[in-house]
Parts: structure tokens; sequence; C-alpha cells
């Protein structure tokens, strides 16, 4: 099943792909589908219906960093016995189509993610709780500011700027894709692929990541994990590579899908 | 002006203190009353009101790390350039009076520290529009687990367990303290003061912390800055001493008011 909160000439609405259109979910967006809880049957087909940003409001946005080998490599660092971890809030979030907006003048960077969508609450879980609770698997690009990340020891500020975080366009449940089976993870700028890596690789599974964190907070419907990203991105590159007004960021995991969003400086 | 989220008989409420008491004030939280925005008056006195933690849905609570001096020189690091941040969830937090409930076995630290409320909305602000943006200085413990801090790169697994964060009692307004002039920010453990330090060493004011933030992301009323801590961690003791089951942890500033909450292990 694929679910998004789509735009329509209404508003917003959430929805689910049928073979026809997307039909309309009792519910504005899907932060809000999810944090209902409730069974629901599709509803009526919605005319000109467009995914937009799946999650608008997650209370909890939480990343994993170096949790691919190859991207562990070219940052330099050993195989991690834990997860490292750092959050985002909701403002960074960005829809399919959006411009990514930033001052000129900082080393921007790309960083293509499986992001996995919580659908139960969860605390002290363990893998398999984790596993059941997770609603489904959406992409991300955790556009990353490198020399506002490296000006401190912690990588927040590098990573915390509001709506540079693309995010979708739909989120797909476990029963159609499953990343421990191995989903490829890309990341092309101006039609160049920089980032292959498949998810088979990750060092904690989605299922673990969320286990991990609810040992220490609550994770509740419609809260995010982005789990980290493979090789190739443009730091690791030499000389390093930041992206330039107007270039053009492709995001895709297939089965999933694609963001495409364009980096205006000014 | 002290104004506070008390409880009543009659559920929460955000209130004005007064010679006589508590005064209500129109919203059920410091939260709703700082995003409402409106001017107000004080109401009726409120019988047997009694604070609670201030702020209970923040969007944000961004930490500051590093800013003292003499915390600096004990974690072993040069005089910042740049303040070094990190964000916690509303799920952190505790009111006064309330026990920090942790599993046993792990390290567990204290850091008292000044507390910013933002009052109105900031983005791209310099110093003068965030200094005159700030609702008011509160006082906050983040309580720190240090052995998950140090799993990896990013401390935010040691610095987001759910409910460990004291914050309050009350916000006390700009025109009652000025942390520039300096306030003592002081923490004790069983009767023993530990920490001592002084808002005026900070490295960075709290006006240049909302400015530098205001550069990523948009800070809104309601939303809570950390501005560190001072010398005197347990951490940085020879050899460490970390917190125990039953230890009562006290965190004042003389001006805005004291935390005591017990720690409780199991």
């Amino acid at each position: 099943m694929r679910i998004a909160t789509v735009t329509t000439p209404h508003g917003t609405a959430a929805a689910v792909q049928a073979d026809a259109g997307w039909r309309a979910l009792p519910a504005p967006d899907l932060s809000a589908l999810l944090a209902d809880g409730d069974a629901w049957e599709p509803g009526d087909l919605l005319a000109d219906a467009v995914p937009t940003l799946p999650l608008p409001r997650p209370g909890k946005v939480i990343c994993c960093g170096l949790n691919y080998g190859d991207h562990i490599a070219e940052m330099g660092r050993d195989l991690p016995t834990h997860p490292t971890l750092f959050a985002k809030h909701a403002d960074t979030l960005l829809a399919d189509g959006q411009d990514i907006r930033l001052p000129a003048g900082l080393q921007i960077d790309w960083e293509a993610e499986l992001a996995v969508v919580v659908g139960r609450e969860l605390r002290h879980a363990d893998e398999d709780q984790a596993r059941a609770a997770i609603a489904g698997y959406t992409v991300a690009n955790d556009i990353s500011v490198r020399d506002w990340q490296r000006r401190t020891p912690q990588w927040f500020q590098g990573k915390a700027w509001d709506a540079t975080t693309p995010l979708g366009p739909v989120v797909v449940t476990p029963d159609e894709v499953d990343p421990e089976a191995g989903l490829e993870v890309i990341c092309r700028v101006n039609g160049v692929e920089h980032q292959r890596g498949s998810t088979k690789t990750l060092v904690f599974s989605s299922a673990a990541l969320l286990a991990y964190v609810s040992t220490f907070t609550v994770l509740r419907p419609g809260d995010i994990v982005l789990t980290g990203t493979p090789g190739g991105v443009g730091m690791g590159m030499e000389p390093p590579v930041y992206l330039a007004d107007g270039d053009v960021v492709e995001t895709e995991i297939p089965g999933i899908g694609a963001l495409t969003n364009t980096v205006r400086l000014a």
C-alpha cells in the first residue's frame, strides 16, 4: 500500500494510491491519520491529487549517522558498536518539488536516506516489537551544511536548517518493501549519480534503530527515523564538491519513489 | 514579573505571582499563553496554586554545551568560536519536585543551567532583536547519561532520556533579572554544592544564542534555549562521581528559583 498526504483543489488530504488515482483517507494528512490510529477504509477518488510533504508535523525526527560501511570509511571512522544519533525539527522538512533555499557561501552537501515512519507508540521495545510498529518507509535527503556541521563537536547546526530536508513523496507500507532484503538508496545531482547503496548493508536496521531509540524516549505515530546515508557524499570527494545555485538533487529509492529538489541560493 | 504554569484543584493554569498568591492568566499553561501572544491582565487569585512544569509543549528545546570557561577547561577543550548546539525533545522535561527516574547502572550527571524562554517569533535576528524577544528566564538541569553521551560522536542519546530535565519552577521576565549582569547558577547534590557559576562569564549570551540559532531555524514563542553549564559536573571530578538512587538534586538560580528532584533508579 502506498499512502501520502496529497494536495487537492480543496486542501490537503491523507490518501491511498489506487489503480485510478488517489483515494481519500479520513484525515487532513498522514501525521493526523497515524496519530488517530483507527482502522480506515479508502474513500472517494480525489481529483487533481498530488503528493506533498507526507508528514507535516512529526513530534520527533531522529537521524542516524555513520550507518553504511562505505560512508563510514569515506568519513574515516571505524564501524560503530552503537548508532550515532542526532535530532532534527519538523521545520527542516521539505516536500518533493520544493526548492532547497539557503544563503550563498555555504558548503551544502547531499545525503540520500531511507526514512522509517513510526505507526504505533514504542517505549522499551525489542526489535520484533519495533518492526511490528513500523507504519512504512519513505525517501529523505539529509541535506547538510558541512561548514556549520564542523564548526563544533555537535552536528546539529549543520543539519537543522529550515526547509532543507526533502521527504516523501509517499510512504510505502512494510508488506510491499523490505529494507532488510535490500532497497537501493540513490542520489543524483544534475543527472549524475553520486550515491547508490543498499539498505541490506546497514549496520543498524530500521527495527534495531527504533528499538534502540525507544530505550530512552517514546516514539509516537508519525515520528520519523532517518537511517543514514551510503557513501558518495560531496565532502568525501577529492576535492570536495558542494551544491551550487540551480543544482537539481534527485533522491530515489526504487520501490518507494523519487524526490526532485532544486537548490536556490540567495 | 514571575509567571508560571500552576496546578490547581481545577486543572492547570497560566498564572502571575502577586503579593497574595498566584493570579490567573487566560491560558491553561505558559506554552499556550506565549503562543497566543495577546496582551493580558491578571485575573482572579487562584486557590491552592502550585507551580509545575512551566512550558509543557515547547516546539524546540535547543541546548548549548561548552559555554562557561571553567566547564570548558574541565572537559579539556579550547574556548569556542561558535556555540556548540544540540537538541532535546519536550518529552525530556520534568517539573520541580518530580523524580528523575532512570534505569540503574547508568553514569548520571548534573548540569545546572540558565534557560531562556522565547517570547516572539525570531528568524534571521540580530542580538538586539533577539534580546527584545526574550519572554523570560528559568532554571534547568540538563541531567546527562554520560556513558550513552560518549558512546558515539553525538551527545544526543545521553541528553534525550524522557522526563530527566528539570525545568522551572517559574519564568522571570527580563525587567527583573539580567543574566549579562550576572546570575549565579548553582547545583547541590544531597546539600553539597558542586556547581556555582555566573552567567556573566558565559561565552555566548542568551541574546547571542537566540540570534545565532535564528540564522538557521525559526524560534517561536515558548521555545527554550539552555545556555550551558558551569564547571563542577560529576564527570569532571577525580574520580568521577555519578548520581545514585535517592540522591536529591537541587538546581538554583537566586532571583529566579530552585528545583528539587530526587533520583530514582530501577
